[in-house]
């Protein structure tokens, strides 16, 4: 056996970062009776060392300075646990440049600067891993990187978001208006008090921009991807969802098209009862894969929290603890691609998909006729209609229409007419329809 | 870009081998895109050149020595996708001996024969990989060896064997008996002409052997554990777990128990209709794990046929071929402990768990309390009973039971006594109930 170490040190002792010291510390035998060897957590640095935390460090092991790690010849591995950009960035790229490797949490990091920090590590020749920043304890990264390596990836889907999810499903169940079930997942601790970034979709994105990297060797920059968040949703979808035979989940979506076309995109959709990802409920994380050679599998698990985010980041460190050992920290490209490619997906515009509209309009005879006229026009079928009657002293009722495949930019154009008729008295409700995702492989 | 090649050759040519072998000629373009080099097929050994084959690969490349790849110095890896213990055990040997890398999706082989590959694999220093062997194209053998490397794993609970779980679906959905069930997946091509080895569990027990190893560095032996099919289930008990809330599935479990002591068994199990596995219909498969860190997460996928099992072959090729590149072929052990446990599991009388027992009885007063009474004697507590009065003219009927957590010792005593009772005139049916593999998360 080997009796020398793994050295590590932490950047950020939040709930990740103190989740990791915790396991560090507690699990330090464990981990060694399994690799041979210990990793041995050297320091973690704070911005204040008097804060409370989630889990108590030993005091000695904290400092406010956190070049006591990055640079330090002392310390293999860095783990950037602090989130945000900087100074998180410059603490990574002066890591990599100084020969340690990096593991992080960090999406929005790898999202918005993965391409300079990736090509830096290749150059300097350590690793930077992330399997924390996306679906916290479910091994995505690497089933996408490695257990699925050989597959031309059809299309994923995720539930990427398990503050939107959480919400999500009290709409569903519950019926609970966006607000009160937001408020509800604040008061659960699933949701910040200012929740702009999660129900706005943006963490999803970034995480679904490292997915896609991974899956198509493709890293989108965040403007070339639509990004729509649930705040606009109201009980009356969720009910006509139900009706329909659709659960509505915030979904990230990668795929290619009939033409070989990336589409990416990240929005409310509305998806078969009886889809893979239809019962993912709570705040849980889930990713559905089809690939050319092992058809359609689901990885399901927690996407957030301190334990289960610390065990992607424990996994990594013990993966490159076995890397260095065995002299051969540049085995696999950072995103499992010898290459980039340089190809941007296609613009919204020209994305075709089903739709959910849902009408608010005057009970008069002729709209549906005048609504159904306009979409005949731009060549948009219709496949479905609930029209129901106003009720006593009411004006204005819902018109739902499920729709067959139609381009974006003519559903656009249809619908901008549509909402300049008279009658049509609010902007109408949009939700895509995704069909996919259907069923798990029956009996 | 490194313009050389890995090369390699299959020693078989059934359904997988053909699986592998179109991968390998169909997307050789997109590997060498992936990978920055190609994967070249050299050769394929069959027994027969003529055979029609699910795929026909060149003739050229077929032979009908496996010498011609086992030992031949131009070939990195040999993928064994023979099946069976011989000659693929002398041929996997001999390929490590001579250096050669391995993959294989034989189960078998690696439950029985296990340690002395590892050990001949680690002597030589090459890698034996096996991401096909247990649950096709589902990357389980990754997320247990690297993704969940820093979990103590708490218990994993999997459906491993897709002909039962076809031939339970129907049971359940249909109220088929098992014969005709049998019969309806024979017809559909998920049960063999002599479905033994899938009904009696001896494949899905392999597979749970491998598992086992993977999480607790533990490789039991196929008597250290309780192996049970499915062939004496009848309508009646799925009649009734429906009643009681549950769904019988043929579950391979690992755990500790509260004192340490490791439990490794496969038999049919009642699970509660809302658990993560209760789902997974059909021929798929699917493992829940639970680590301490990871808390609860839910793999699901096609668990067999020919492409996702060539997928998970064609990972193991790839991540060869990088580690052959990056000169560390022994970056992790093969079952991702640096030393393997003499741990045995503790035998199937020290397990405790909850219980079905369905008791055929003579319709008399007086036949609950005996047994009822039997059972207070040996310290087992009724949680549920059902009793059924008899049809006109029948004498028997069913006294289902559910038990609270009871040790398999004292069942096993109380269950011979109640079934000498001159009232109860059949032997008593008995399924393990599993409660631990609850409901997801709930929102």
């Amino acid at each position: 056996m080997n009796t020398s170490q793994t050295t590590v040190g932490l950047l950020g002792c939040g709930n990740v970062g103190a989740g990791v010291a915790r396991m560090l510390i507690e699990d330090r035998d464990f981990i060694n009776q399994k690799l041979g060897w210990p990793l041995s957590l050297a320091k973690i640095a704070v911005r204040d060392a008097s804060s409370r935390r989630p889990w108590t460090p030993p005091r000695e092991l904290l400092t406010t300075d956190p070049y006591e790690i990055v640079g330090n010849p002392d310390i293999e591995v860095v783990a950037e646990l602090m989130g945000g950009i900087e100074p998180a960035r410059t603490l990574v790229m002066k890591a990599i440049a100084s020969g340690q490797h990096v593991v992080t949490a960090n999406k929005a990091l790898l999202a918005l600067h993965g391409r300079e920090i990736f090509e830096a590590a290749a150059a300097h020749k350590v690793e930077v891993m992330f399997e924390a920043a996306v679906a916290g304890g479910i091994p995505i990264i690497r089933t996408l990187k490695e257990g699925l390596s050989a597959n031309r990836i059809h299309y994923f889907f995720g539930i990427l978001n398990g503050t939107t999810n959480y919400i999500l499903s009290r709409m569903t169940r519950e019926g609970l208006d966006f607000a009160t079930a937001l408020a509800a997942a604040q008061k659960a601790g699933y949701a910040e008090a200012d929740p702009t970034f999660d129900v706005e979709g943006f963490d999803a994105a970034h995480k679904l921009i490292i997915l896609t990297a991974l899956a198509y060797g493709v890293l989108p920059s965040l403007d070339d991807i639509h990004v729509e968040g649930i705040s606009r949703l109201t009980p009356e979808d969720f009910h006509f969802a139900r009706e329909l035979g659709f659960v509505i989940k915030l979904l990230a979506m990668s795929s290619r098209d009939q033409e070989g076309r990336l589409e990416v995109r990240l929005h409310p959709a509305m998806l078969p009862q009886d889809s893979l990802l239809a019962g993912i409920g709570g705040a849980m994380n889930a990713v559905h894969i089809s690939g050319h050679a092992v058809g359609d599998i689901l990885l399901n698990g927690p996407g957030a929290g301190m334990m289960p985010t610390a065990s992607s980041v424990l996994a990594d460190m013990v993966e490159l603890a076995r890397a260095a050992r065995a002299n051969c920290s540049a085995r696999v490209p950072a995103l499992g691609w010898c290459r980039l490619s340089d190809e941007r997906p296609k613009p919204m515009s020209e994305v075709s998909t089903a739709y959910y509209l849902r009408f608010t309009v005057l009970d008069r005879p002729g709209v549906l006729a005048r609504i159904a006229g306009i979409f005949a026009e731009k060549g948009i079928s219709i496949a479905q209609v609930i029209q129901k009657s106003a009720a006593p002293g009411e004006e204005a009722v819902p018109l739902v229409m499920l729709t067959h495949t139609a381009a974006e930019r003519d559903m656009n154009a249809a619908l901008k007419e549509a909402d300049d008729l008279d009658s049509v008295i609010e902007s109408t409700m949009l939700i895509r329809v995704e069909e996919r995702c259907a069923a798990r492989g029956a009996a």
